[in-house]
């Protein structure tokens, strides 16, 4: 480990620079080595008609930010359970981002796994994480509100006993870990579909929820969502409009794990929607729309995901991303304001 | 005053969000009636053809930028003598900008106020800044350096007896502080070339300013600059590519004036040089082609400011103000580490 530990600011900040430059550096490259190999997104014919010339942008960017978080918490952070948890629950939503990039550029398809399959990926990943974060790091399975109350979903728990070893399976919370790490993927994924907005929104809920992580005491979670902001940025370098390659189902699925994971191990599960709460009114968007047009047959936007209607309403996609990060920036602050009142 | 004195860190988080919201609100209508009026800025005939469109653009959104931030500080400062003198420092640069937009606006020209019009009003004002700084406030004239060591600019001191009070005047230190205010009020002009991107540099710098403000003790200057950071985000709602608003030379040499008083009364001058190392290269690239073209006829740049450059080497606009935003940051972060170094 680099840097000084007994100085954890200083690692947050280290972690969050080495990122930005690893993620950079190492984007071009890869921007070079997807295009030689004609490898690039594909747009869905039934969106924005100005978005059909971003068909054939190199895509899965996700692996090279993934890569660029990696290395610098390897040098900048200590391993406790808690970072190792949060680790494997991103990369494997990593994966299954990844199984869909692969699937949707091998066949040309603007969508790759079925739907199904990515839930049971999904399934998989978050009981995995709730069941070691509630028997390994001691998460206590009481969803914490910011008014400082907790509802407790841990009242339907088994206990087993496994050789010495006693195991709690809190199924209520168990489900809702899963709607978190479900909801949040996917709303990170919808929230993917303009230049930069996903990657800012991300930088930007990070940068709080590494304060968030910090304040906790919980130093290693703080640098992982430092690095992760530093990514991001090293990301936009390539990724701002006309983007020069695209996060893709990697990155977005991934990052979204990433939060829920975050939110889980620092207890701070609704604030945490707080602070993503962009994240959240992209996902309601589509939902929204979706039931209005099957139940009146009218749709409440003029296109979902709800950065799209703005388009449609004629904002160029700069005003649409450089807004919504400023929106998202509010959310954050106002989670962060919710989250201080309590630990002052 | 509002909020809570004895918090502030809320102080500047409230300044923060006051002003980004009143800013944001109060633009629209302002916007509306420069368009009514006809108000537009010229933009300068020789600059990359792309910018020509932007012509009759309204301008002079730094009015309403620092009518938000002065609504804020009355909000949420005390006001002490530091604070007094940043306001009075600021607002002062900004009607040398109002002049120079008025008289642009007016003559439908591209530039208002001659060079050395311009320069006569800096002189008078960094002259009055830095004579009440260092005998009212009590501010060395020693120009301090990251490293912790100090250059004693008061080496050629004349003290005056007025009445019963001593005035100090510290020649070398008067023309230091000059050199501050007129390079960092033209730098940041000259970054104000592209959608976004004078906004959201300040908004970065202002940002650590804050914090550096904040941790030495100088609370209402905190609030100050919280509150400029907050107001740049207003701005950038409306300033975002395509632009409906310029900050004009209004805000661009105000923020400039600004960013030399907090480096004058926070005592880090050569840190906020650093912060703003962003300005300081644009301010360099003209000078730098001047000075090339005029001894060897050749030119180091494709177009001066370096924006310029970048743009002609293909980049698009949105590309450059990112990018530049992200260089920005760097440097903030950079100017930031060196004084925490010295203070923790």
């Amino acid at each position: 480990m680099f840097g000084d530990p007994s100085y954890p600011t200083y690692q947050v900040f280290l972690a969050l620079g080495a990122a930005a430059l690893l993620t950079g550096l190492a984007m071009a490259p890869f921007i070079s080595f997807m295009k030689s190999g004609g490898i690039g997104q594909q747009i869905r014919a039934d969106g924005p008609q100005q978005h059909l010339i971003k068909q054939g942008t190199p895509t899965m960017g996700g692996v090279v930010l993934l890569g660029g978080v990696l290395v610098s918490v390897a040098l900048f952070a200590q391993w406790s359970p808690q970072l190792i948890l949060a680790i494997i629950a991103t990369y494997a939503t990593a994966l299954v981002g990844l199984l869909d990039d692969i699937e949707s550029v091998a066949h040309k398809r603007s969508l790759g796994l079925t739907p199904s399959q990515k839930m049971i990926g999904l399934v998989v990943i978050s009981t995995a994480f709730c069941l070691a974060a509630v028997n390994i790091c001691g998460v206590s399975p009481v969803v914490s509100f910011p008014g400082g109350f907790g509802l407790d979903l841990g009242i339907l728990t088994t206990t087993l006993t496994l050789g010495g070893a006693t195991i709690s399976i809190p199924w209520i919370y168990l489900v809702f870990v899963f709607f978190l790490f479900a909801g949040l993927s996917n709303a990170v994924n919808l929230t993917d579909g303009l230049d930069g907005l996903a990657g800012g929104s991300v930088l930007v809920v990070m940068g709080a929820l590494a304060m968030v992580s910090f304040m906790s005491d919980l130093f290693d979670l703080a640098v992982f969502a430092g690095a992760i902001a530093g990514a991001c940025i090293g990301f936009l370098w390539h990724n701002c409009h006309p983007a020069s390659i695209f996060m893709g189902d990697t990155g977005s699925l991934a990052l979204g794990a990433a939060l829920a994971a975050l939110a889980v191990l620092t207890k701070t599960e609704i604030t945490s929607l707080i602070m993503g709460g962009l994240f959240i009114i992209e996902a309601l968007s589509v939902i929204i729309q979706v039931i209005s047009f099957k139940s009146t047959g009218k749709r409440v936007f003029l296109m979902s995901p709800i950065h799209h209607h703005f388009e449609h309403k004629g904002w160029k996609e700069t005003k649409v991303v450089i807004r919504f990060w400023i929106v998202s920036a509010a959310f954050a602050a106002l989670g962060f304001v919710l989250f201080f009142q309590l630990v002052r």
